[in-house]
This record gives structure tokens, C-alpha cells and sequence, in this order.
């Protein structure tokens, strides 16, 4: 069948993203909205999202360098390019923001649910969507630190739940995670057609579908970020070496474009530090992960929260 | 004054590669070995690395993929590349190859231990060949395992005595760490005059020193390289997703040019192996290290352990 219909929930960063590059891909879009001040805050970022979408397209005529892997195939002439261009308009003009469960979910094929990372607000979110979505309706969660099992059971369609992981700026990062749950007592599993079909519409909007075979906190990337950037951050606070030594020495022995300490100014130090004090240990200053976190909160405090701010573990 | 003697002792895989670039980058070098048969196993590798050496300068004049950082600048003209032959020819035809403590000591420099990963044989190495050093010489051991703090002391001059790390085929990946030792009760700690000199010939045979305030287990890089691909490892032993499927997440995410089961596949499974059994987990199989343990075994059985065996994760 395919997926036409689908509803953002939330218009955060990522949940704006979402909306966008879904319209943009042709899908009827609606994004649900908490208050009509949330869509007051929401309607500013489209605007953004539809300059960087109609910049990135032209530039992408000329530069090489500007082609983002969501947008359109490589090697797409001018012509297509400005084809594309039209569709940005369509997308951002047929965007429709409400506050009404009942408007949203009516004709809804998928629900994504971008809210924020709160398990309270999520439960209340996913319950009360439960009594107005129609049967065929599948749910996603777009959340980074939360898994599907622990809310599964609220949605009204457990099997018809699971998880999409996006990156951020996500038309040209454009990997997508996607994961189940394995159910539990009385809570049915993510059905596999459900699961295919979620394959599906991460493809139709131009994503690079990654698929997990079990449920796994982080998923893939952030299983494996995680440990990495930790251990850079405690080869720093223990004074092992400095920044441009860590990051050339990532670089060199890799080939990576970026060391570590790059990616977490892209990241963000405020979001290290957050994860960095999931650890309990991060509470006593004396371990590694105390002088992780103690360092981490010199350079937020000093207002160095990484790319974004200018300035980070480097200069902007 | 610059280092101009230098002894290698051991003629293993990284030993033959850095006396060999020693001496391609003018210093007079000798090479200490064990017995006469370490000295018929050594000369084959010498004969292969002028062979490497040849092709590749040859190879650089025409192919610019051929570059290797540790042979010559960039932009190297036809002319140069020759001139850089004629002393690869001097090098290999300069090698001493010798069993004797005396003439390999007699007006070293330097000495790089290079010998068996094995505390025992270099405790007696150490202890021997401080018999026989003039007081200026510098010693400085290559292994990967251990820390200098372990052996400074039978070396006859801590003072003078640290690590110096260099990657695998240090032609091309010309990367060394630095690392002194911190000293302990009557043991002083490396002198930052050696610190420098050490660091002064890392560049002067071509390596890009990277140098550590403090002594790490691990080094730099190994200290991010180990939990990264550990993660990865557990994600694989944990059936979350493949083996392509992680590599590409991690190479779409960051940009890299490898994943991290390509990097295993270089690196070696059995030394995957080997480091992951340092962790007292590893033998219990309910656990995520035993796990990993386990599947790596299997692959080392089936004679995959990476990509010189033609099949590690990947087929070569």
C-alpha cells in the first residue's frame, strides 16, 4: 500500500526535520502540536527548513560539494533540480499544523512521534493518540534514549509499534535506525510486516534505512559513539594529551575525516555531559567519569557548548 | 646533536620496519638479534621491505594513490623519487645485522627495543644490554602492551628511557606516540631532554610524533580504537544487526572510510581476540565479553582472522 498520510507529533528540531522532508518526498504531512504556541515556535523553523532546502538545491547545480544524499540523486541536471525546487514549495505549503488529535489522526497511515524525551509526557501522548487513531494506523518513535518495549503497551497497537532513529539535518545525513520491541507478557511484539513497512517509508522519504534485529539502547551508532567519545573525553580530563593530538591522532590512524573531539562539538558538549552523567560514577569526583564530567561543565559553563556556539573544544 | 647511531633490537614485523626507515632516512643502523637463526628470518624481511620501498617511490612518480607519507614530501619530482631509490639501495646495503651486545652498543645513540612481548625476555634484555650502553645512549622500547614504569629500572638510566609507538607498515602510516614514564621511589622519571630528543627523531625519520603528557595504557589510540571496536564487536555478538549493516552506520554517521569490522579485518581478529580476553569477563559465556570471545573464536577456527588470512568479516 505504502504510506501517504503520516503525522509528526512534536516540532522540535528533529520532529520539523521529519515533517519537512516527508512533505517533501510527497506525503501528506500534519504536524501535532501541543498549544498553539508550540505552533507559533514550529512555524519559524519550516521557514528555515524551506530557505536551506531551496539554497541547498540551487547550490547543488554548480558545487558538488553542496549535494545532500537526502534531496535528490547524484548527478540531477538543472532542470530536475529546479523540479525539485517546486516540490520544496508544494511540501512547505501543504504542511498543516494542529493541535486536534482528531485532525491529526483521522487518515493517519504512521504516526511519528517526536516529542520530547520525557517518559511521562510520552505515555500521556501515545494514550491519549490511542483514542483516536484508526486501526491501521503504525506508531514510530523518533526518541534517542528511550526504547519502544517501555511504551509499547500504551499505544493501542503494540504490534504496530516500534522505532525510527533519525540524525540531525537529516536531508543530508540521512540514515535512519530502525528497531522493534520483543513484547512482553500480554504485549504483543513489533509485527514484521509492521517493521517492513517502516523499512519502506524510510526509502520513500530518502532515507538510508539501517535495520537493528533487536531492541538495543543507543541503537547502532550511539552504541558505538558512546564508548568512543567517552574514551577521548577521559584520555583529555586525565591530561593524557591534548585536543589537536587526540583528534590527529583518530585522524591519521583512520582516515577519519574528524577526530573525536570535532564530532563532539558537532554533537554537543551539553548533550555529552548529559549522557556522561546517566553513569553514576560521573557523582564522584575522584573517577574518570567525575573528571569527564567536571570538564565538560568548565566548558559549558564558559558558554563553549561546541559548533553552535561558536566555540566548543574549537574555535568557529 | 641529533641521533645518528641507532640500534633495533628484535627483527620482527615492526622491528624490520623501523630499522629499515631508520636507515632509509640516513642513520647509521644496526640490528640487534638474539641468535643467528633470528638473523636468517630477519634478512628476508629486509629484502622485502627495499622491494616495497622501491615499487612504491617508483609508483609515486606516476600514481598519486600511491603516496606514502613516511618516503617523501609531497610533490616529490620524478628526479627526487630516483635520488630516494639510490638511498633506499644505501640503507639496505648499510643494515648490520648482529648477535653481540658490544658491537650493537658500543656508539649507540638510541636503542628501540623492539623484542617479544614478554616481561621476562625484556627484564633480561634490559638488564644485559645496560652493561654494555655508553652513558648517553637513549633507550626506548616499541611495545604496544606494556608501560615504560614497568621496566625503567632495569634499563641503567630510567632517565633516559621511554616508549616511542609505531603503527604497522610505518612507511605509509607514520604515525609514532610518545610516552614517558612518571618514575617511582629511586626511579627518575624520563628527562624532558629525552622526551625531546626521542620526539626530534621521530620527525627525523619521517613519523609524525604524537606525544602523550602521561603514561597510558593503550597509548592514544588504542585507547579510543579498543572500546569502539569492543562496542561494535558486542553489537554483532548480540545480534543486533550485521556486520555491513554496522560498518555502514558508522561510515554514514562520522564520514569514515572504514567501519569498524573492516578495521578488525586489518587489525587482525587474533589480536581482537587477544586484547578482549584481557578482561576477566571474557570467560564467562553469559557475559557480552564472553560472547564476543566466543564468536571471535569461531572465526579464528574457521582460519578467518582478517584480511592477510583473505577472509576475516569480509572476503578479500
Amino acid at each position: 500500500m505504502g504510506i501517504k498520510n503520516v503525522v509528526v507529533a512534536g516540532g522540535g528540531v528533529l520532529g520539523s526535520q521529519i515533517a519537512f522532508q516527508s512533505a517533501y518526498k510527497g506525503c501528506n504531512v500534519k504536524v501535532w502540536l501541543r498549544s498553539e504556541g508550540s505552533i507559533g515556535r514550529a512555524k519559524p523553523k519550516f521557514e528555515r527548513l524551506k530557505g536551506i532546502y531551496l539554497n541547498t538545491l540551487e547550490a547543488m547545480k554548480t558545487n558538488p560539494a553542496a549535494y545532500c544524499r537526502g534531496l535528490a540523486p547524484q548527478g540531477a541536471t538543472p532542470e530536475e533540480l529546479d523540479a525539485l525546487k517546486a516540490q520544496v514549495e508544494r511540501a512547505f505549503d501543504g504542511l498543516v499544523l494542529t493541535t486536534s488529535y482528531d485532525e491529526a489522526a483521522a487518515d493517519a497511515d504512521l504516526v511519528i512521534e517526536c516529542i520530547a524525551e520525557d517518559p511521562q509526557e510520552k505515555v500521556a501522548f501515545y494514550t491519549e493518540l490511542a483514542k483516536h487513531l484508526p486501526e491501521h494506523t503504525i506508531v514510530i518513535t523518533n526518541s534517542s534514549t528511550m526504547l519502544p518495549s517501555a511504551f509499547a503497551k500504551y499505544t493501542g497497537r503494540p504490534d504496530k509499534y516500534l522505532a525510527l532513529h533519525f540524525a540531525n539535518e537529516i536531508w543530508r545525513n540521512n540514515t535512519a535506525e530502525i528497531m522493534g520491541h520483543p513484547g512482553a507478557e500480554g504485549v504483543p511484539a513489533t509485527d514484521p510486516a509492521a517493521y517492513d513497512a517502516v523499512v519502506a517509508f524510510a526509502e520513500q522519504i530518502g532515507m538510508i534505512p539501517l535495520k537493528l534485529r533487536k531492541e538495543q539502547p543507543g541503537y547502532i551508532l550511539n552504541s558505538m559513539l558512546v564508548p568512543f567519545l567517552s574514551a577521548a573525553e577521559a584520555l583529555l580530563a586525565n591530561e593524557v594529551a591534548d585536543v589537536e593530538t587526540i583528534d590527529k591522532t583518530w585522524q591519521l590512524a583512520t582516515g577519519a575525516p574528524l577526530g573525536p573531539f570535532r564530532i563532539l562539538d558537532i554533537v554537543g558538549l551539553t548533550t555529552a555531559y548529559n549522557i556522561g552523567r546517566l553513569d553514576p560514577r560521573a557523582a564522584d569526583p575522584t573517577t574518570v567519569q567525575g573528571k569527564v564530567a567536571a570538564m565538560l561543565k568548565r566548558y559549558i559553563d564558559e558558554g563553549k557548548t561546541g559548533i553552535n556556539a561558536g566555540e566548543g573544544f574549537y574555535k568557529y
